[in-house]
C-alpha cells in the first residue's frame, strides 16, 4: 500500500523562486497524495533547460531525459497548469509534446510505456480556462497512454476578467480543496489497482 | 448610418417564459447594438421547433427557415450562450450545424451568403467554459463565412464551481458591461465597412 | 468474466433508418467488447423524443427516463459522435447535458452514480475534428465521474476538406480498427477492474 | 494599394535549417498576400531566443522585442502552426501568450495596440486538429485585439493516423490551394478597410 510514486510537473511560465499559484496546487495536491501513502516529487519545468521537440530526448544539453525518467518511475503523473488567454500554457503543450515520443515506446506486446500510470491535472487561473484546459491535457495524456480515474482534474479561477490568484488566499478556496481531495482519493484508488493488475496486450 | 439590423438567437435550453441569463445578455448586447444605431431582434431558439440537422431546411415542419431568413437579412449575428460542463450549449450546437448549410450557398462569383456580415458571441454560465465557448463559436462562425471585429466575445462567469447567475446580479458586473459596450462598438463599425465595401470574389 | 454490460448512445444527427458512419462505429466497438465477453445494447439518441436540459428527467414526455435507466445499468458507456464543423455533434452535446445532472447523484458516501462505469468515445467525419472532439467527450465525461482507460479514444477522418465517410469503406480503415480494438480491450480490463473492486468514498 | 505589409511567425518546434511544412504553408500564404500588394516577412520563431512570459519584454537577451517590433509595424499577422497531439505547438502558445501583453497596451483612447490588425491561421499536420488549432489560435488573437475576415483559416491534414506531411506534395493539395487564396483575399481586404477606418474609441 505504500510503495506508489508520484511525480508533479509543474507548467508555470515563471521560474523559481518566483511565487507561482501552479506550484501552490501541485503542493496541495501532493499533501493529499501523501496522506494515502504515496511519495512524490514536485518539479518545476522550466527551472531545467527541456526542448521542443516531440523525441525523447533532443539532445545537445537537453533535460527532458531526467524528467522522463522521473515519470517513468512514478505510477501517478501530475500536471499542474496555469491558464493564459483561456489556454493551458506554453510550457504545458511543451511537455505534452515530449510525452508525445511514448507513442513509440511499446513493450514487446505492444503496450506503451506509460501504461498502467494514472494522470491527474490541475489547473489555475486568475479567471476563466480551467475546463478547456482540463480537455487539453487529458486527451492528450490518454492519447499518449495514462488512465484517468473519475474526476481527475482539479481546478481554481476567480470571477470573469478579475485579477485575484489562487495564492493570494489565505484558505484554500473550500470546493477547490474538495475536488483536490477527489481527483487524488480516485487516482491512488486506480493507480494500485493497475499496479496489482496491469493492462493486457491489445489482441 | 441607421439602416444595419441585428439579430440575436438566445440558445439557452429553456423555453420562455423561463428566465434566462442568455436572454437578459442579449438584452445588454442589443442595448448597446441600438444605441449605435442598429435595429434588432432576440429570438430564442427553443421557442421554435429547429430540427437537429445540416441543410438549410430539414422540411416536414422544421421552423429554421423562418429563423435563417432573419439570418440573411441582419448585418451583425449575436449568439449568446450558456455554459454547461465548461463547452457551448447543445442549442448553440444545433443552431451552428444549421448555419453549415450556408457552405454551400454561394453567390455567383464564389462568396457565402454570410459574407460580409458580422457576428458577436456572449456567453453566460455560473462558473469556468467562456473562452471555450467563445473560440469554438468564433471559429464555426467563421467557418461559415461571417467576419468577426476586434474583441468580438463578451462573457460572465462566477468563482470555480460556484452558483451565481448572471441574471441573479442586481447590476450587470463592470467588466462584463465594458467588454459588451466593446464588442458591440467594434462589430457596428465592421459591419459598416463591408455594408459600404463587400469582400471581393477571390480569385 | 461475462457479466459486464455496454451501453452505446449514437450521436448522429439522422434518425433511423438513415445511414449512420456513427452507428457503423458503435456497430465496430461493440464487435471489440462482445468478443471480450461483454454485451452490450445500440441506441440512436434522436430516434427517441430526449429533450434539452440538466436533469435526470425533463418530464412532460421526455424519453431521456430510460435511456438513462441503461446507462445506470453498463458497465460501460460509449459514445458515438459525428464532426460538425470540426466540433461534437449537438446531438452528444445534448447526451452530456443530461449526464450533466449525475453531478448530483450521490450515494451516501458521496460517489457520484456514474462512479465505476469506465467511457470509450468513437469519432467519425468526413474530415478534420477528432481529437478535439475526444477531448470535449472525455472531459465531460469524467467531470461527471466517469474513469477513463489508456487510449480510451478511437476515430476515423478523412483528408483534409474531403468528403469520404467512415461508411463508404469497404473494410475498415486499419489504423482505426486498430485504435477501436485498443479502446475496447483497455475499457474492458478497467471495467473489471472497478467492478470487483469500487473507489472508496473520498476522505 | 501597395503600402500594406504582413508579417508570418512561423510555429514549427524545429529551427532553421530543418524542413517544416509549416514554413512552406507560410510561403504559400505569402504568395498569395504578394500578388495582392502585400509585402511580407516570415520569421521562424524558433530560429531566436524568445522567452516563455506574458510581457512585451523579458529581459536578459529576451528577442521577442524584435519580433514584436514586426507584428507592430504590420497590418496582417499570420501564424503557422503544425499540429501536435491534435493541438497547436507549444511555440504557437508562446506567441500567443507573449501577444496577451497587448491586452495592456492602449492608446489614449483605450483602442489595443493591435486595433485595425488583421490575422490569418494557417494550420498542418499529418493527421487530424487543424479545425481545433484554428479555434484556439482565432480566439486568442481576437482576444488580444486582431480582427478576423471571413474563413480567416487554411489549413492541410491527411487522414487519420497517417504520416504524410503537406511539405511531401509534388503539388499543393487543391482544396488547400483554395481556402489559402480565400483567406489571403479577405483579409487583404479587411485589412485595408481597417487601414483606411480605424475602429472607433469604444464609448
Amino acid at each position: 500500500m505504500t510503495d506508489l510514486k508520484a511525480l508533479t510537473l509543474v507548467c508555470t511560465l515563471k521560474p523559481s523562486p518566483n511565487d507561482s499559484s501552479s506550484d501552490l496546487l501541485a503542493r496541495d495536491i501532493q499533501g493529499e497524495l501523501n496522506s494515502r501513502g504515496v511519495a512524490g516529487e514536485i518539479v518545476r519545468v522550466v527551472d531545467h533547460d527541456v526542448r521542443f521537440g516531440v523525441t525523447t530526448d533532443e539532445g545537445d544539453g537537453d533535460e527532458w531525459p531526467v524528467i522522463r525518467a522521473k515519470v517513468m518511475a512514478a505510477d501517478i503523473l501530475v500536471l499542474t497548469v496555469p491558464i493564459w488567454l483561456g489556454q493551458p500554457s506554453s510550457v504545458c503543450k511543451m511537455v505534452l509534446e515530449r510525452l508525445d515520443a511514448e507513442l513509440g515506446e511499446t513493450d514487446d506486446q505492444g503496450r506503451k510505456s506509460t501504461y498502467g500510470k494514472v494522470a491527474i491535472v490541475g489547473v489555475v487561473g486568475n479567471e476563466d480556462g480551467a475546463h478547456h484546459t482540463v480537455s487539453a491535457c487529458l486527451q492528450a495524456l490518454n492519447d499518449v497512454g495514462f488512465s484517468l480515474a473519475a474526476n481527475a482534474g482539479t481546478y481554481w479561477v476567480g470571477e470573469a476578467m478579475q485579477a485575484v490568484n489562487y495564492d493570494d488566499h489565505d484558505e484554500t478556496p473550500e470546493k477547490t480543496a474538495s475536488a483536490t481531495t477527489m481527483a487524488a482519493s480516485n487516482a491512488v484508488h486506480l493507480a494500485r489497482l493497475l499496479r496489482a493488475t496491469q493492462y493486457p496486450a491489445p489482441t
